[in-house]
């Protein structure tokens, strides 16, 4: 039976088992300290498209035809896709969907959307509603410059505080049966808005959405102690920095064990500032770095808090402060 | 149990409750044929807001205000919501979530949104993971103008193929337990991509998707005789006469029992050329024209058909195709 621990963590009847993944990067991310442990890097910012649109389409597409091939299946067999990305419309995953032609779920979370995804396909897999799903999400640095910031060309001088949106895809596919490592619980993420109205500055915005949910978790499961990281992505890190005060605080001291995927991308030397984001950044962070380490049984169990900051070029042009999310997954190594 | 139903149909162990719902809408749709029949009229296009952003926003919460009231309860009831809307980063459902402070997935199925989130929210509650969801979508003409298409202040003469973008909103209360009307079973639907470029002939492009979602049903169920209407929400006048065209094709002979919600929200004197469309046109009308009646008992079980044109203006101008998607649920009256 599917179970409510506690107030707000869902647990699974049985483990979402992430059978196969695939992770596809930039150069940049390929620079960085994650850097050969991407399954294809893609050779520019276009990759033989006539736009970044379509290369960032490309992107995703990739990572899920390369996680289909690890897994020795064809597309067809997908019960279904769900994904987003930051572009308008999301339009890189619905084109990835089209690709696919299988069943589609279109999710709009920011950078919070793989995490969204991994619990809506956890419940859809314990829930009976199918037996294979695929989970995309994308993001690429010049699309979401041009779109959310400034034109790209105009080379705008970046704030301190602002991240650096990750070229990157992953794609994971979770499957009902048995494996090596799996999703067994999670927690749907609520709109945290603490106020701050600075769009150069998400992670100042995201850390209170994520400590909601990280502390909605140990407030149900009350097992910090077994966890090995409680992994955000992406704060970077102004927003870590508050996080891991903010939950002090709550009586949380995760100090040893908070990572954040907007931390571990880039290197501080490539000056990316604040720390990686975007829907990409967790998406290959945790294909690149965390799931292998769990299926070597390096690590045993890990929170993954996916954050995400919900405003958009016009709400911030009005005025709006920036409604933030965090939806959060374990992720175990079962056996 | 919850059930696969042939290929593609989910099968809820537990229909998932309507247990209230309701409607805004602005001053054309109430001047339309389904005028009286909106839960509450917003006076202008602004209703006190700065922005016609801000006040899509508000038609939002307003409704789901209106539906909680309804039902007499507190918006921290809900453990659930899901909904989308078209504005860009679907920013006017997740400032109504941060409004609502409940644990949210944001969608994005364009005027498929409300259908995809009534299917989510069904197998959320069958699954175990909720006892109350809200699913809430909106459009508002001005904001959906000026975003997909041009300054609205310009008044650039429409195409007569294109559809009017409803300003409007609905919200609906699904739970578990017993109750009059609910959503027993639906059809994830599939990006089906039939080649039209023309962003101002949504219909044409959607009606490959809505044909797709309804074959994968009535080939499921075997069950056209005991449904009063398939509900398309919105192929307007264009794509419904191609939509059932193509029914026939496939042998599904619908012609009295397709009807539209793009083409019941306005009157053809209204000059919106092919109909409603945008996430509030299914919205609005399901909530104020067919829900009523399976509540009365005149219909006994309808299938709404959700379907959205998942373009962008970036994607439209860099040449490519337009990919839609349907989704389905089934809507009956229990006893």
């Amino acid at each position: 039976m599917n179970n409510r621990i506690g107030k707000r963590t869902w647990q699974f009847s049985a483990p979402a088992i992430i059978a196969s993944y695939a992770t596809t990067a930039g150069i940049k991310e390929n620079e960085g300290p994650l850097g050969g442990h991407f399954d294809f890097i893609f050779p520019d910012n276009l990759f033989d498209e006539a736009s970044w649109e379509k290369a960032e389409q490309k992107l995703q597409q990739y990572a899920l035809e390369i996680a289909l091939e690890k897994r020795g299946v064809e597309s067809d067999t997908i019960d279904c896709l769900l994904g987003g990305d930051l572009l308008n419309q999301i339009v890189a995953t619905s084109f990835t969907a089209r690709w696919a032609g299988t069943p589609y779920f279109g999710l709009y979370g920011a950078c919070s959307t793989l995490a969204e995804g991994l619990l809506l396909a956890g419940t859809l897999l314990s829930g009976g509603f199918a037996q294979r799903t695929a989970v995309c999400t994308s993001s690429h640095h010049d699309t979401a410059e041009r779109q959310l910031r400034f034109p790209t060309e105009m080379g705008v001088q970046r704030a301190m505080t602002a991240q650096w949106t990750v070229t990157g895809s992953g794609a994971y596919l979770l499957e009902k049966g048995q494996g090596n490592i799996g999703v067994t619980c999670g927690v749907c993420g609520k709109i945290i808005d603490n106020g701050t109205k600075n769009n150069m500055d998400m992670g100042t915005a995201m850390a209170s959405a994520a400590v909601d949910t990280i502390c909605a978790y140990l407030d149900d499961c009350h097992d910090l102690a077994s966890l090995d990281y409680i992994v955000t992505g992406d704060l970077g890190h102004i927003g870590w920095e508050i996080c891991q005060k903010m939950l002090l605080q709550r009586g949380y001291d995760v100090k040893n064990k908070l990572l954040d995927c907007g931390m571990l991308i880039y290197d501080k030397k490539q000056d990316t500032h604040a720390g990686g984001s975007g829907c990409g950044c967790s998406a290959t962070v945790l294909g690149a770095h965390f799931l292998p380490q769990l299926t070597e049984g390096k690590l045993k169990k890990i929170l993954l808090v996916g954050t995400g900051a919900l405003l958009s070029p016009t709400s911030t042009q009005q005025g709006e402060s920036i409604p933030c999310i965090a939806h959060g997954v374990v992720i175990e190594q079962l056996h």
